[in-house]
Order: structure tokens, then C-alpha cells, then sequence
């Protein structure tokens, strides 16, 4: 334990979002200066795999605070397809770690040829993709060695959130953005019981993880590193999805992971978490409320007081540690998941 | 057999598809004319379950021959957070075959406050969905009894498939359209040979559904129908997000299905398709390429000829007969899934 690249980036997290905060501010500011003149009506947004989480993360998060519809980019259309929709109008954002996707790649450029506002946020400054997008937004995460994203992950959600706060020009949330770093050190302090109580649940090889809003994001995310990393069928739901048909997948034992910040879902989420409680299911509660906590067979606490909008960058940590904990409780090589690669070029 | 809703209304999909064409075709061209007349720059698209998956057709096929970039609304900001974006320049358009689901009628409302253009497509014309939108598609498919949607999903792509073309407004398209009816007689027809071939596969638990561009809709709705009929833990992919993950979930014998329309992702889903045949695992493959077919230890042929953009109204079928061949094999009653409702009242 304590020595895998994976576990040293999960916990390098509070770092890298001090890392990202001093050194980007002014960059986004610019950005979002340039942004705010040009005023495109909505967003166009590229991305695949643990970033395309981050993307969904911005769907919300731009909506909300900023007023801007985002579509998230098929990319199909851009590459297999050639038949791109008209961007002119729109800022049309990639978010890749690596930079290196051809298909993410090819939607920047596609906006660079109509004219539109492009930007790149990734963790690699010479990478294609910064080359070819207008404006970037550096990740500043250092070389992530482990092949699951996590540190670039949590630092992709930095970058639009201050990309937002920049974009509204609001002070009040630029303190908030400051306080992550702290909050970030709590949550990791916890690793060691969350590993351990992820333990009991090694045997199982399906479940799914729910959440809704904002964090619909960290329950893609959750999932994400379960199935790529611990092998388990996870599928990621939001609450309201899951009640047009999934719930009858429910039967007694079947474990259920749920993501229940403070805030605007939770009152649905616990709610939901009782009625799964009847059915018997097994459930794995990451929240900073006491009734949500108080329904869990295995409650992971996190931080009280962080704004909802915030919550997705801390909330995803226990889930990546729980994740940690299944791996060593399967005796399984986080450093070296089987069928994957770091970069991986789809077209 | 024979005597279950679901299965009478799988097989009723050629007649609904005719009525709709027949019914809908002067409406659906005055809505085209004032959707080109006001020109707005992107769709906000609302639906949920199998609608959602509806929407998902659409946002390929109103990017590819409309050139309309498609933002899948995110109901959440409309009601629980109160902070709709600016939809003002969006055609903002809501499917659901009931009409009922509060969320999606509250982004149609929003809509109409902001003074955007609305559409509905809906089977009930005088739902409040219909009552509050400014256009309305009526699907036609008559009152469907089974739980489970199957013949207001292929109605609903019809809608989407009239309203792409009379926007492009090509002739070309709509004479394809028009064959639509007699190529689904054609797939249901093999109705007894698609239910006993689900027979081998009655043990299993979990699957993946795995297709890409335009038939990335399909892989969700053939993924949803196993998971809310059959119980089966069935995640849908596109073969990209495939390979940045869940390969590594593929183990010998793990069941996976494919949608490999002719056209431009085949080449891509078939070069998928050996490698999982390498790593063992076990396929169920839709096709109407005889290279993706041969590959398959369970082969579900689709009729040849087809235009890509078409094909997902026609590769869902053999997934909703294969869906109904698996219930019958588990001796589970299709008509009373547990735990759903048909009109599912989220916010």
C-alpha cells in the first residue's frame, strides 16, 4: 500500500488544485474577458472518457451560472461522419488530459476553420490540441503516470468552475474556489478508512451509482474508475433516469453507491435512498448530510459547508479511494489495468 | 405466446410507422416552414427513458443533415435549481409519448416564457405537453398497453426522421422514408427466429450494447428494454468511449451485443467486433454486413439496402424481440415488469 502511482496522484489532488488556482487565474480571466466580448449563444463541448465526466460537470455549471446551453459534441460528426453542425456561434471547448485524441482534436479544429471561439483545456501545453484551439487553459496536474485519470480529473473541473466564476465575474465565488485546496487535504486525510471500508464489498461484481444535477458528473466519474479499474459493472444514473426503468433492477443486496451533496437534489436523493432502503439495497453513501449518512450500510462523510456547485470536485474523491480499496481487497495492479492505455486514439 | 401487450405492439410497428407517415406530413412541413423562417442556431432537445434515447437519434441526425448543433437539455436547472440557460435562439423541443413528465414540460414552459419556438412530439395530443408547446408532432402509434415503449420509440425517430428532411427539404430522403413501413414488416417477420435465439442467453446477468453515430440510439434503447424488462445489467457504449475504459470489463464469455448498420462507423465497429472475439467474449450482433455478421455466435440479420441515417427506426427491433425471447426463456411476465409505472411524474 502507499506506493502505487494511482494512490499517489488520488492524494496528490490538494496540490494540484493549488497549483491550478495560482497559476491560471489570470489566463481564465483573459478568457473569459475574450468571451464575454464575442458572447456566444451557446456551447459546443468535446471530450471522451474521464473528461467527457468533467464536460458533463460543465453542462451543468455553465447552464446554471452562466445562462449558456451546452451541447457536448458528437464527435462522429466531425470525423467518420464529415457532416460538422454550423459553430459559428457557438465556443466550442475540448477538455483531454493528453491532448492527443484525434476525434476531440478534430472538433477544435472544425471550429477554428468556421471561425468560432475555441479553447482547450489539457494537462499537456504542446500537446495537438493546444496547439490548434484558440486559447487553453493549462492543467498544470504534473505527469500523471497511473493510467486511470484522477488528479487531471478533479484539476478539468477546477478549470470550468473558474472559468465560470470568471465568465460572471463573481467575487463571492472565486473565495470559495480558494478554499478547495483545504477541503481537498480533509477529504483525503480520510483515505485510509475509506479504503478500508470499501473491504466488505470486494465480491461484488455489479452495482450502480447514483446522483443527479452537478453531481451527475461525479456518479459518471465513480463508475467509471469501478468498471475500468475494478472490473465491476457499474452503471451511473440520475435519480430521475433511474425511476424510468432501472429501479427494477433492484433486489435485495444489490449495492447502490449514491453522491448526495447539500443543496437542490438532495431532499430527491434521499427520498430515493429510502425507497431503495425497503428494497434492501446495499447502499455506499458519499454526502455531508446526517439523513442521507444516517440510510447508509457504509456512510463516507465528506466536509460540511461547501457550496453544491463545488461539491463534484470533492465529492468524486471517496469514490476514487473506495475504488482504491476494491482494488487491494482484490489483490488487483492499479498501475496496471488490464485491455487499457493512457492515450487512446479513437477517431 | 403472443398474447403479451409488448409483444402485440413490437409487432404493430409497421402500421404505426404508415399512419404516422400518412398522418403527419402536411404538419410536419408547416413546422419545418417556420422553424427555416426563424432560423434558430441549435436545438435544446428534452426527453426522458426510452424518449431520451429518441433524443439522442436526433442530436446525430439534426447535426449530420441539418447542420443544427443538438444540447440534450438538462431538466434538473428547470426545476430543482430554477436556473434555466437563454434559449431565446434555440428550437427547443421536448419528446415524451405520454406527455405527462413534469421536468420535460417545465423546459417546453421555460421555452415558451423566453420566447423560443417550442415542439413537442407526443402520442397523447392532448397532454399538457401538447397544450403548452407552440408545434406539436402527433406520433399516431394508438394507446400503448405495455409498460415498456416500444412502437412510440420507432414513432418517435419517424417524427425526428419527417421533421430532418422536410427541413432540409429533400425529396430524395422522403422517398426513403416512405419505405420505411414495408422494411419493417420485413424485420418483424423474423420474429419467431429472433425470440428463440435469446434462448441461449437466459442465464445471463450483465451485457454490454455496443454501436456508434447514429446508432449510438439504438445501443441505449436495446440496453434499456434488457435492463427494465429482463433484469439484465446492460450498459450501452459507443466503441469509442469503449476502448477509453470498459474493454477492460471484457472477460471470456462476457455477452456482448452489437448494432453495425452498413455505413460509415461499420468499418470501425467491425475492427471492435474482432478484437472482442479475440478476448472471448461472446456476440450477439445486428447487421445487415455479412463481415459483422460472420463474426457473431449469434447473428440477428437486418434487411440490406438501407441508408444509414434510417437504420436505427429498423436494428432497435431485433433488440426488443431479443429482449422479449429472453423474458419468455426466464418465465417473466412482460407486461408487469416490477417496479415501474408507465408515466413516470419526476421533477
Amino acid at each position: 500500500m502507499g506506493t502505487s502511482h494511482l494512490e499517489r496522484e488520488i492524494l496528490e489532488q490538494p496540490q494540484v488544485l493549488q497549483r491550478l488556482l495560482e497559476n491560471e487565474r489570470l489566463a481564465v480571466d483573459e478568457i473569459a474577458a475574450t468571451i464575454r466580448r464575442r458572447a456566444p449563444g451557446f456551447v459546443v463541448l468535446a471530450a471522451r472518457g474521464t473528461s467527457d465526466n468533467a464536460a458533463r460537470y460543465g453542462q451543468y455549471l455553465f447552464g446554471a451560472a452562466n445562462g449558456l446551453p451546452v451541447a457536448l459534441a458528437t464527435p462522429s460528426l466531425f470525423t467518420l461522419y464529415r457532416k460538422p453542425p454550423r459553430l459559428q456561434e457557438a465556443l466550442v471547448m475540448a477538455i483531454s488530459q493528453s491532448g492527443q485524441s484525434p476525434d476531440i482534436l478534430a472538433v477544435i479544429e472544425e471550429g477554428q476553420r468556421q471561425g468560432a471561439l475555441t479553447l482547450a483545456i489539457t494537462n499537456d501545453a504542446a500537446s495537438p490540441l493546444a496547439r490548434a484551439a484558440e486559447h487553453v487553459i493549462f492543467l498544470h496536474a504534473g505527469q500523471e503516470r497511473s493510467i486511470a485519470a484522477t488528479k487531471t480529473y478533479t484539476a478539468s473541473l477546477l478549470a470550468v468552475a473558474m472559468l465560470s466564476t470568471a465568465l460572471a465575474e463573481d467575487k463571492e465565488r472565486f473565495r470559495d474556489l480558494e478554499a478547495l485546496p483545504a477541503l481537498m487535504s480533509e477529504v483525503v486525510a480520510s483515505a485510509p478508512q475509506i479504503i478500508r471500508a470499501a473491504e466488505p464489498y470486494r465480491d461484488i461484481e455489479a452495482c450502480v451509482v447514483i446522483s443527479r444535477g452537478y453531481n451527475y458528473a461525479t456518479a459518471f466519474e465513480i463508475a467509471l474508475k469501478l468498471k475500468e479499474l475494478a472490473y465491476i459493472l457499474a452503471e451511473p444514473y440520475s435519480s430521475a433516469d433511474f425511476e424510468h426503468g432501472p429501479m427494477a433492477l433492484v433486489e435485495r443486496g444489490f449495492p447502490v453507491l449514491a453522491v448526495v451533496p447539500d443543496g437542490c437534489v438532495a431532499e430527491e436523493l434521499v427520498d430515493l435512498l429510502r425507497r431503495l432502503r425497503e428494497r434492501g439495497a446495499r447502499l455506499v453513501v458519499i454526502a455531508d448530510r446526517d439523513d442521507a449518512l444516517a440510510l447508509a450500510q457504509t456512510p463516507l462523510p465528506l466536509p460540511a459547508g461547501v457550496p453544491e456547485w463545488l461539491s463534484p470536485l470533492l465529492a468524486v474523491v471517496p469514490g476514487q479511494l473506495f475504488t482504491l480499496g476494491l482494488i487491494e481487497a482484490k489483490g488487483l495492479d492499479p498501475d496496471r489495468p488490464r485491455g487499457l492505455r493512457k492515450v487512446t486514439l479513437t477517431r
